[in-house]
Parts: C-alpha cells; sequence; structure tokens
C-alpha cells in the first residue's frame, strides 16, 4: 500500500465544509468519489482540517492509502479531469507510511478577506465579506498582537465545541492585518485553532474598529474565558485556510 | 416623469444574459422586479447593450422613466438592499429627457480574463478562461495591432447574427494585452461590437499565440469576412463588459 500526501484547493462556497455529512454535500465526499472513479476502489481520505460550511482553502492536505501503482503527474491530471471546476489538486507524493494529515501537521495559517468597497463586490460575494464603512485597520493590529503567545482561547470558540475539548489552550505565533486596495486581509497562524476561533478573533478585531470592544475586553476574554468580552463569529465566507505546516 | 441614468455591475455566472428571456433568469427581469418593489410600479428598462449568457459586466448602464421622487441616493441604498449579491448599483442620476443608456452611448470597452495558472484556479472558475500554457503575450499585441481602425467585422460575428444587421464595419479604437501575475488580460475599445465579436477577437490572438492562425489570416479575415480565417469563439466566463462612454 501506497500513502499518498495530496495537496488541493477548493472554493468552499457550495459545500457544507469538508468533513463528510449526511445529506449535504462535503469535499470530502466529492474527493473521494473521484478517487474511487480514478482508482476502481473505494478509499477514504484524511483530511488535515474540519472547515465550516461556506470556508474556502488555499492549502489543504489529505493523505489516502491506496494500493495502486499510478504515477503522481498522471493521478494530479486525472483527479482534475473528475473534480468539479471548484475542487483542484495541485500536487501529490509518496509520503511516509506513518504520515496523517491531521496528527503530523505542526501548525496551519488562515487569512480572512474583509471587502470594504462602498457597495458590494458582485464578483466576491461568496469569497469575502462585505464591509460598509473603512475599518482602522492601525487600531485593529494593535490589538491582533494581543492574541500572539500560548493563552486559553476558551473565550474564541463555539460554546457547543469546547465541550468536547481537554484543552481549549493554544499558541497563536502570528495575527495582524494589512490593507490590499480596499480589502483588509487578517493573517493569523498557529499551532491549533478551536472551532470558530478565526471567525471570533476576527470578528473581536472589528469590534475593536468599531469602539464596541477595547483591548481590555480582549485581555479580560483571554484572561477569563468570557465569551461576551469577545466580538461575534463573522460569517464564513471571508476565511480561507490559507498554508499548513508540515516538518 | 424622471429619466434616471442607472449604473450597475452584475456577475453574470447565473445569468442568461442581460436582456430579458422567456424562461430564464436574466438580469434585466431581476432588476426590473427590484424596481417595481423598490417604485410601487411595472417599469421597463432600457439597457446601454446585450450581454450573453454567462458575460459579466463592471459597469453598466440603464435608464428608466420613473413617476417617482425618491432622492437618488435612497434610490441606491434601496436598490442594493433588494437585488441579489450578484447585481449592484453604483450610482445613478437624473438625465434628460431624451437620455437612452444605449442609442447616446459613443463606445465601449471590454476586457477578457484568461488564467494561465498551471491549475485552474477554483476561485475564479466562472470569472475567468482557464488556459493550460504560457499564452505568448508579445505575439498576440502584435496582431491585436491590425484591428485598430474601421473595418469590416463580418468575420468576427455569429453567424446568425449577422443576418438581421444592416452593416458589420465597426471602429476598433484600441486592442491591446497585459500580463498581470499569471493572468492575460486583453482590453478592447471601439464605437460597437458584432454578436460574440469580442470573443472571437481573443480567440483568434489565443489561436496566433498557439500558432493555428497568422497576422495574414487576421488580415484576410478583415478584408474578406471570411469566418475561417478568424479564430474560435471562446466562453463567455472570462468577458467582462468594463466601461460604457457617453458624451
Amino acid at each position: 500500500m501506497r500513502n499518498l500526501k495530496v495537496c488541493i484547493s477548493y472554493n468552499g462556497a457550495a459545500y457544507h465544509g469538508f468533513q463528510r455529512q449526511n445529506n449535504a454535500p462535503s469535499v470530502q465526499q466529492t474527493v473521494e468519489e473521484a478517487l474511487s472513479r480514478l482508482l476502481g476502489q473505494s478509499v477514504t481520505i484524511n483530511g488535515c482540517s474540519r472547515t465550516d460550511t461556506g470556508v474556502h482553502a488555499k492549502e489543504f492536505y489529505f493523505n489516502v492509502k491506496i494500493d495502486n501503482n499510478i504515477p503522481c503527474d498522471g493521478f494530479i491530471k486525472g483527479m482534475n479531469s473528475l473534480l468539479p471546476h471548484d475542487i483542484a489538486v495541485h500536487s501529490c507524493c509518496d509520503a511516509d507510511d506513518d504520515f496523517h494529515a491531521r496528527y503530523c501537521s505542526k501548525g496551519k495559517e488562515y487569512i480572512y478577506v474583509v471587502n470594504m468597497s462602498p457597495v458590494r463586490d458582485v464578483f466576491s460575494g461568496k469569497l469575502a465579506l462585505h464591509y460598509q464603512g473603512a475599518l482602522d485597520i492601525e487600531k485593529m493590529n494593535k490589538a491582533a498582537r494581543l492574541f500572539i503567545g500560548e493563552h486559553d482561547f476558551g473565550a474564541f470558540c463555539k460554546a457547543e465545541a469546547k465541550e468536547h475539548l481537554k484543552s481549549t489552550v493554544r499558541t497563536v505565533t502570528f495575527f495582524g492585518v494589512s490593507q490590499e486596495g480596499n480589502k483588509a486581509v487578517f493573517t493569523v497562524r498557529g499551532n491549533g485553532f478551536l472551532h470558530n476561533m478565526v471567525r471570533i478573533m476576527v470578528g473581536s478585531l472589528i469590534y475593536i474598529s468599531e469602539g464596541k470592544r477595547t483591548e481590555e475586553d480582549i485581555i479580560r476574554a483571554l484572561e477569563t474565558g468570557d465569551r461576551e468580552s469577545a466580538g461575534k463569529t463573522i460569517p464564513p465566507e471571508g476565511l480561507y485556510l490559507n498554508r499548513v505546516f508540515y516538518d
């Protein structure tokens, strides 16, 4: 058996997240169906992450055990001809037997894109959040530094998800905001992320820009786990899994 | 009665073109439905152009006669709250009684976007043509100059459309290709365009890049109207009405 490490990208607008669901289209199911057509065998893939409904990935890894000697180049071309237009395979290589896309990941980078054009951009409807007004990039950047380091991010986690976790302590290694034209791009890197963590962190910075939260609120949220001191969970359409780090 | 001049943009992916159709969604129908909800009266709009199924517009004008004293700013906000995410109103002003978005137009600019990334871009599936390989920008730019000026563009027109036209003579004032990252952007300006004209002109330049046509073929197509000397009609998804010129 070979263990393939495969990099894909996907536009999440039409999918109920990466993970296979009952009665709803998922990226996993779509990829597994293309794989079974290409290989003539039914396989299960291990994704590096779950992503929520409507969340995108510019770089997403999965591994899959296959009993087939198809060359990697043929695998890429074959998969791209079988997959729909909103999922693409970028690379494929043979990995060690014990490589697992999720458990071997050392960290991830997400970006969140906010479009600040006065009128919504009809070409990025499901690819960015439309925000009417100008966000205060400098103020948000200053507050973003508060998140860097090892913290209990319990206040920045979907309530139902928290119950199933042993720990809500994570390490954020970078969090910054840049302006590109009329877009604000939030970039965050860390060793792991809780459910909705990036969307609540970015939502908190937007509240900071709007004066609805202060830096003290963020510090309190990180110290006490108080969800109310953080900001709201912003919609999924601006969120992209951007990079996944391995040794 | 007022005569409003309104600028909109739309993502054409979900529409069977601008013009109202029987049994197929169109931009015109969608805008007219929003207008009738906003104004409480049924109105017909005059678009500056027809666009084909799947073609986009970054700038598209229509005029509409209304019997309502809504301020222009309220009109914009109201329409944007009633329109779906893929159509937006950018500006609105009172125009002279005899202003007509189509007949008063002095010219238009179209762009055609080709994505040359090795693997398709999952985020621009219906917003650009995916082309595997590198187009020869310089060679295409040189050939593009052949189109500039007043010519009989009969070879660059959909056959069925030609029969209904008095003349297929048009004037192209600019045609050029630039590379932006891994995108090739074709820009063409002229006083008027035949059905499929931009898509066949860009298709001809792509054939030039591929060596399937020569500059002599283009010259022959312009001189004789021979459709076979031109290139193929490329798909609509890369085409945008980009600007409309008025006095």
